[in-house]
């Protein structure tokens, strides 16, 4: 079995307004040491693979197809042996 | 400045519906190898704050008080020194 850990975040020139009322309201709460907020997505999927090159293909497949929007989005992952 | 790297996941004895959805439609594009799917939140937060100890009180602050619901979620994180 392995453990595929993927962080899905938004490229770095794209807008981020969640990440920006994020930020306004920790302002608000008095944390105005808060420079920047970006926020992403963060997935653990368990996986039913022995072999870790194919579990690393299949993933690459994974994010490409569904999980990650490669237009707007970077995605990067590990995998856990379990 | 500090780079905060914080990780919100769902409590485990939390259904995860988004996850639930998520590993359904990897079964129906043929990725039947995943067992389970569990989704979270990721957050990079700069911090314009010298002290590390002041800026991991603070943080765990913000994320107690509004990035996080306690009730439900869970939290990691960790400082990086830029």
């Amino acid at each position: 079995m392995y453990k595929a850990i993927i962080h899905i975040t938004l490229k770095e020139s794209v807008l981020d307004p969640q990440g920006s009322a994020v930020k306004q309201s920790l302002h608000s709460l008095e944390y105005g040491e808060v420079q920047d907020v970006r926020i992403g997505k963060f997935m653990e999927l368990e996986l039913d693979e022995q072999d870790e090159q194919k579990a690393q293909a299949r993933v690459t497949e994974m994010c490409e197809k569904l999980l990650a929007n490669t237009v707007i989005e970077d995605y990067t992952f590990k995998l856990e042996k379990k």
